[in-house]
């Protein structure tokens, strides 16, 4: 479902959701349409998996793995540099293009996807508070809107990173950190 | 033209580029199919003339507004508040998603607005650069990287910030420009 889900993806991020019909779906990934079929309930369901499966990867490959750090600071650094990675990573990267233009979706899939993607900002959110608690001063900005302006700048990079480019991702990464570190908390 | 390409804009959005016909462009305009393409070359042209318009936007609405100001980081901090309104005000909303969701146009008319794109980014960078400079200390991150950290800031607003939810426009804007500047600078 995974192969399907990267394959699909790539189709779609080329020739548009809309502009793309199940059996183009079907012919890339190698299958017959009655096969897609057997794999998925229908177009939007399709789309729905692969947007789950894009939520997936964020769990797996950042969350789970910040999971034990006690410190919030550092849980938090963690968690942009692993945000970073899955965002300019070639690999996935359409299913990141395709995660965030979800207007495509209706109904009650794109209610479950919003839900996850409200379950990472909370995530964001009570992070950030405690580091500013942490800090021991009053904070310089509501956690909230220090979560999105950090969501911003990390999705806003496939609009313009390239890794082949001049920025090494490893500079980029800890540049974005340090630069949201600051502006949360001042100099630090 | 503008009410065209507002109109269009607002069918775009809704049901996609490649899912719409210049018959129901027409149709939203109130206009017959052949009374569009007396305005318009192709439907090409219409995403282009609407990405255009975007542009347009931000140069009559902030850049020319801010153009006889000074001191570089009021300069900038107006663009920022400027360009803040234009993303989060109801009315150009559609067209500010357009712009970003580029893939579909293509050739010629996509390296025209990319072109206009990379002078706005210049522009920031310049600027941002001048106020690192005004500091008179070794600059914390690179100008290029601050302009896309702010770019990403602003531009992710369309994805959540609701003009009747609990965060008035003055607080969100004076907030993100405090941040910016930070994050920029340490503390100011």
């Amino acid at each position: 479902m995974r192969e399907i889900c990267r394959v699909a993806a790539r189709v779609f991020y080329e020739k548009g959701y809309d502009g793309t019909s199940v059996q183009e779906v079907a012919a890339a990934v190698g299958l017959t349409k009655a096969g897609l079929y057997h794999h998925i309930e229908s177009k939007d369901h399709l789309l729905f998996e692969i947007m789950n499966y894009g939520m997936d990867i964020l769990q797996e490959e950042v969350l789970d793995k910040v999971k034990s750090i006690a410190d919030p600071m550092e849980k938090l650094r963690q968690t942009i540099l692993g945000h970073i990675d899955l965002i300019v990573r070639a690999r996935d990267r359409e299913i990141t293009v395709i995660l965030h233009e979800n207007r495509s979706l209706k109904g009650a899939l794109r209610k479950k996807i919003n839900a996850r993607k409200r379950d990472y900002i909370h995530y964001l959110e009570s992070l950030i508070a405690a580091v500013q608690e942490q800090k021991g001063t009053a904070p310089l900005v509501p956690p909230r809107l220090a979560a999105f302006a950090l969501l911003g700048m990390i999705n806003w990079l496939y609009q313009w990173y390239q890794r082949d480019g001049g920025i090494k991702q490893h500079e980029l990464a800890h540049q974005y950190a340090d630069f949201f570190f600051r502006g949360l908390l001042g100099t630090v």
